[in-house]
């Protein structure tokens, strides 16, 4: 099934598709730091020079990675979606699978970190060379909000999902320092997080909070860009 | 004036002031990265086993690049607070005069930030090796609270000290991205949220939200332990 697709492909394309795998892989099992160009090249059977030429750069094979990393996020949470249209449950499902998709770099998530940090570096969540990524969870979460039912002002609900996302960076954040066994401490600060917002969802609805609220809701938004 | 109190010093102690000084102006003037303890060592005329001797590596530099940073963030928002018993204020008066302090070193911020961020890194601000340097800040938080007219439920203002300290980084964080002329976006974000933190503190008061928000305000001291 999966080869009458890559008999399809040029040969070029087979070898960045090849590529492409040898650093998924790589990334997964000897984390950032020892993942180099000369590595893939050497482990894929071809030349740095034709690595090269298909990721100008270790950043690039990164941008795979996350690319990846999110699709499957996606593939994984959007069917759990249907089986609920209550709003926390739906956000409960889109973070969880998050975590659990970023379970197998947790050895390596320190050295990721400190590479992706830097604003100046290419590899930064919020950089531009990450955006198609970003993009993906942002829709993802956009779809949580949007299918479930929920009595929500319009005002807050369109502003939900750049917060969430941003809810989501700074749970990975905590994550990367999580040390417990399995994260479970991040799982259980999220369940918290999850009871908060459900004692406080139907607030939003109150006059007197939804400027607050809606002001904090841009602000997020702000810091996001 | 500060000759006479160098004079009763012993000569280590002379030779350890005298490495700090080196290494605080070098972390100043040249950043994290290019700062060395072979070059440290050298600037004081020192060598580089005398310089291991009072500083077993570059991050117990940077634990008294902290200490400098913080006592003199301290020295600078204490006598200003006197001004005003206005909680929100006050509070600003800590968030600037902290961000005022940062700035000789943000074109250097990525750097300090790439090598802080790591779980691992002893330069973390909330390592144990950095928690000296962090209770500094925490006081002048409370501070700023306890010397405060306002009406806060007790249980809320108890906990509040923690959350305002979560902000500071998270502020610092945002800085460190911030390319605007003198940083100036940092400041705008950090009027628009005290502008919804006055709006938004009344409320406190109010029974439904007490208890949301207690919990909220536990959940962020156990995020920071």
């Amino acid at each position: 099934m999966f080869s009458s697709e890559t008999e399809s492909l040029t040969k070029s394309e087979r070898t960045r598709a090849n590529l492409r795998e040898t650093a998924l892989h790589s990334f997964r099992e000897l984390g950032y730091d020892a993942t180099t160009i000369r590595l893939i090249a050497q482990e894929t059977g071809v030349s740095v020079g034709t690595t090269h030429y298909h990721f100008p750069s270790k950043h690039h094979l990164v941008q795979e990675l996350y690319l990846d990393v999110q699709q499957a996020h996606l593939d994984v949470a959007l069917p759990l979606l249907d089986s609920t249209n209550d709003l926390v449950e739906r956000l409960g499902i889109v973070y969880r699978t998050g975590l659990d998709g970023l379970a197998p770099y947790h050895p390596f998530a320190p050295e990721f970190l400190s590479a992706a940090v830097s604003p100046r570096s290419p590899i930064n969540p919020l950089s531009t060379e990450s955006a198609p990524a970003l993009a993906i969870v942002v829709d993802l979460f956009r779809a949580a909000v949007d299918g479930a039912k929920h009595s929500l002002p319009v005002d807050i609900a369109r502003r939900l999902p750049d917060a969430l996302v941003l809810g989501h960076l700074l749970l990975a954040l905590f994550w990367v320092y999580d040390r417990s066994p399995g994260q479970e401490r991040s799982f259980q600060l999220l369940d918290r997080g999850l009871r908060i917002l459900r004692g406080a969802l139907p607030l939003a609805r109150i006059p007197l909070l939804r400027t607050p609220l809606r002001e904090a809701l841009d602000l997020i938004a702000e810091v996001r860009a």
